[in-house]
């Protein structure tokens, strides 16, 4: 019977030479700490410290890389456990091992194998046959103590995990958290979207909670900017080092005072257009970097999107089920206001991100080549895969260098595969230094080092704290 | 003096693991049947099965891939057998021969030299010095019984082969073909392009011949739509499976009834505007979906083609002779109306093809790996190449997997280059499998498993006749 | 101490059997002579034949590869002798070897290593404890005389070298070579960009002189197209074979006469719109293909850069200091209108670049794959680089083939940069050739033809005078 194995040359180059290369490259970045300054792990996790539930509860539900691509075999996402009526969970896991062909070749095959061989110490393949074994010995390990959070956040190694939060919390995790010593270990980020984001359903009710948080009357555009000031202060209180912005456009263009204090009126009063509140949305961004240069937190942009690309799939499983679809996405133009105000001011650090690879070469590459201000974030989401990562490197390297890219980021709600997309980032980049050197574009020991700066160095450089 | 030849690792990976690994894969699909469930072989071709003409008749002229290339060296189409005042066909072909070098990287190379190896078995190269002896040798083989259409149908091991239809066909070669018990080896496709473009010259004619061939009177939207579903009933009986939709863009977006009846009474009426017929052939897309959600037809979609470029070079040579030339195309925005309303529906198979690679990881892999309707179409047209095809798989799988796509598809006019387009596909892809092999992504017999579900399983399921 | 080295053996694959190839491929063309058609050194540099400065103004201050990739990591671009109060050439090189290390991965390294070594013959790696050091060696070879633009012109085995002009040159400088029996060697290009811009800030006083150097009024409209066609006679007259066309859009939408004579009434009048002046733009390449086919000049386009991104920059620093970023271009529409007109033209060459690769095999190749006007001009800018290089043969080969590209050009200013770039796309060519050797889709013997070809025949084809 076919066991999970992880081999120890995985995502190497197939030539020899290039991967006996790659071996080397890879030896000096594998047990370095891991830096994770973007995801999206609930900070009360770490805070409270519960055990994990039961397998399906942990990798499969919750996971929209692992529900959708079940869902769309035509497997309906109940039996998934998601939604009203959702199976219960041996039944959950079950439909899962039963449909463990569908991953080939994707990342998520690449990740749930990390997982389950050396997170959880399983060598069973999934299958319909091997469901209830599997599920039984994964349960018997997630009842442990050392399958804990705290526990594994110790065993990955992490250095540094930051959150992502609106300014409507209260940090309060993250209060306990830095009450507990770990402080510094768990961080949040300042995700402001539902509040730029004028027209959405609880705009109303959610600048009214950001007054009250912000302890700062929102009635007018210049109240709100101080209450997002102030919140953005008590994140840097709480260790926040970035900033995080959704937006389907990369828009930057500012309004003038008058034009954004009518339309912030109007959605005050139930009357902003669908047009004013993306042109708010792009003076926005182009307020936050005025203020990032301000109070010096790195500006993270993850723009081009389209959210819930099915009405009534939404309506009955809510966000984050896999129906996010990317759109087209525009940098040259659209960040041009703000690049031009705050691209080379010295405290502004802007990371952009995109899931539209067209820009790679086109746009970002030769704006982060030049912009001091400008750092490539890393592969995203869809892209964050084996030939994603390197389809990357390849793209943007040559116009921009290693230097101007931030370090990887998990982005992951999935805390037990964190080291495996780490893992994975190592590796890739391992292969694409250990082809540099193959074909003579590097000396070894110069690849060492960059593979070195790229997992570790740069990412602490990057969202480091300015100094005062 | 060199000679053709096909070395049995053609197409593989040069390094000599992964070159084996994919010899292994390759050899689980080489000698699988046939599954052609898209192209353009006329099916009196296979209904009468005359001996094919000369040499030029059948490899050069009618092949828009070969007569393109010749004449972007500056060669008149007339002297490749186009047009009015056209050459012989020994003196096409001698200037085929004469510029057998420009097709070097082509897959028009690759196909033609498998097909004169392995179709023809001649071995000679290509030249102006052996124009006439090639001719000559294969002139004698034509005039052969073992070279008509059904005899090499048989020898190439086609199981099922689709051809492609107007609704206005009689379909009286298909029952000529189920007279002799071919009905189902050759079967028809529903292409109504021609009927839901209203400002196309021959509109007026067409739907009025569309009442004569359904027996429905089409002077109102309503009987226009009875009239399109009567053919599809028609085809079907005539054994067909799927539908085929040729548009510029992948709009869906419904019209209001009342809206599509005055369009299309502005249309019979000789008044119908440019925006209005483009609104009203993105209102079809929706409609056919609908008729596939109840008579389950598959759905093929191909949008994003200029066509006929140059406007003498139309008149003068007629469609399809290479001037068609892609546009950017949009699928996640203009999709969203079908599939909101249909991309759950279990009944619904559409299958999205592209001559623009941006979408492949941008938009057709995030749809087609959360949405149970949507299966991705093999790479097409100028896309259908070694690196093309390697490119697809590269950009869609991480997302997608293997499963959400639909099979490879020849899609093509040139019935002797059926053997060598699928040949290639499998290459290609034990070469892509055999690759995620060395890189231990994947088991080896988990590569020729897949291998033979994309050669064979997959397309026969995405393409079969739904349970009554 | 590592020494810099350039290994035989550089970019080419690392599988050993299609390493072996490529060298065998390579070594038929590492001779052959330099045919630079397309590039921005300044006549009078050959003309008059001065000693190139320090090491820092030849290699570092106008090399805006070098300086936008240093500023981005924070660096003032006046600390690489950029604007007013710039640093001195000592420091200047001191801060560029000081960051060395921020060029890994980029052709800049690649060129720069190829220029140290096989140019100047230093093996010293560039750092912060070596920069006097190697700024004191280059320094001395440069007072040699045979570091003079001649002699390195004649030791880089330049057979000819296109230089880029604007109409209102007098053309003094390439006078000076023909005098010197080096007309045939350096000829000029003919780049109108200024004047057909109507709403660049000097177009008045260009106009203006344009009608002075051209010896025709142009205070009307048919005055300015007659001066523009004087000034492509007297460039003919001085060994011009082509035209440059630098526009931010690709449109070639003709005007009417008389649209085209009031517009440029109203330019002259100063009263022209944004929307005007782009109109008139389109028509002119439209006017400028004419004028090809009378006058038999190849024509080159450029478009889809946004130029000086960041005004502040453009204002302190001037034009070409990186702040030129690409945006998304199209070529199917819009160049429909011209090759309506011409693309079927005998006497067209129009040769097309870009530095947005998603047109490379949707709209390039397709539409050099069928008018026998269009050539694919090499890759561009950004992607003159090893994985650069790769993609553009990669992406259009299949559907072009390789004789519908033009061949490669430098497009530097950096002289001394010249020999490198032209063995980097040789060497490339070379591997991308043995990879298909390695695939069996090419016997070497056409390998080895197709690379000297591209090397050599081919662009002096292209740029050929036409036949009288």
């Amino acid at each position: 019977m076919p066991q999970l194995h992880l081999d120890p040359d995985r995502t190497f180059p197939p030539d020899p030479v290039t991967r006996q290369l790659a071996r080397t490259v890879y030896a000096a970045t594998r047990d370095l700490p891991l830096v994770c300054m973007h995801g999206h792990v609930d900070a009360a996790l770490l805070a409270d410290d519960p055990p994990f539930g039961d397998p399906a509860a942990l990798l499969i539900t919750p996971d929209h890389y692992v529900t959708r691509l079940v869902h769309s075999a035509g497997v309906p996402l109940e039996a998934l456990g998601v939604g009203a009526g959702a199976a219960a969970s041996r039944a959950v896991w079950r439909t899962f091992c039963a449909n463990w062909r569908l991953f080939r070749g994707t990342p998520s095959r690449y990740w749930l194998t990390h997982e389950l061989v050396e997170v959880f110490g399983v060598d069973t393949v999934p299958s319909a046959q091997t469901a209830d074994r599997l599920y039984d010995e994964l349960s018997a390990r997630l009842a442990r103590p050392e399958f804990r959070p705290r526990a594994l956040f110790e065993r990955f190694g992490i250095e540094v995990l930051a959150t992502t939060d609106s300014p409507l919390d209260d940090l309060g995790a993250h209060a306990r958290l830095a009450a507990d010593g770990w402080g510094e270990r768990v961080i949040p980020t300042f995700r402001p979207d539902a509040l730029v984001h004028l027209d959405r359903p609880s705009w109303t009710a959610d600048v009214a909670a950001l007054a009250k948080r912000a302890d700062t009357p929102t009635d007018d555009y210049d109240g709100y900017l101080e209450a997002l000031r102030a919140r953005r202060r008590a994140f840097i209180a709480a260790g926040a080092l970035a900033t995080d912005h959704g937006h389907e456009s990369a828009d930057t263009t500012p309004l003038g005072d008058a034009d954004a204090r009518r339309i912030y009126a109007a959605a005050l009063a139930g009357r902003v257009t669908a047009a004013e509140a993306a042109a708010f949305a792009g003076h926005m961004l182009y307020q936050m970097a005025a203020m990032s240069c301000e109070d010096g937190l790195v500006m993270q942009l993850h723009p081009g999107v389209l959210r819930d690309h099915h009405d009534e799939a939404h309506r009955r499983y809510g966000p984050d089920r896999g129906f996010d679809i990317p759109v087209a996405a525009e940098f040259t133009r659209s960040l041009r206001p703000l690049l031009q105000a705050f691209g080379r001011h010295p405290a502004l650090r802007l990371i952009l991100f995109t899931v539209d690879e067209t820009v790679y070469s086109r746009e970002l590459a030769p704006l982060a080549g030049v912009y001091p201000a400008v750092r490539l974030g890393a592969p995203w989401w869809f892209l964050d895969s084996p030939e994603g990562l390197r389809r990357f490197r390849s793209a943007v390297t040559e116009t921009a260098g290693f230097y101007n890219t931030a370090g990887f980021v998990d982005d992951t709600r999935a805390f037990a595969s964190i080291p495996a997309r780490h893992d994975l980032a190592r590796r890739i980049d391992a292969g694409h230094l250990a082809d540099l050197v193959a074909r003579h574009h590097l000396d070894l020991d110069e690849a060492v080092e960059t593979a070195v700066d790229l997992a570790y160095t740069i990412p602490k450089q990057v969202y480091a704290r300015p100094a005062a």
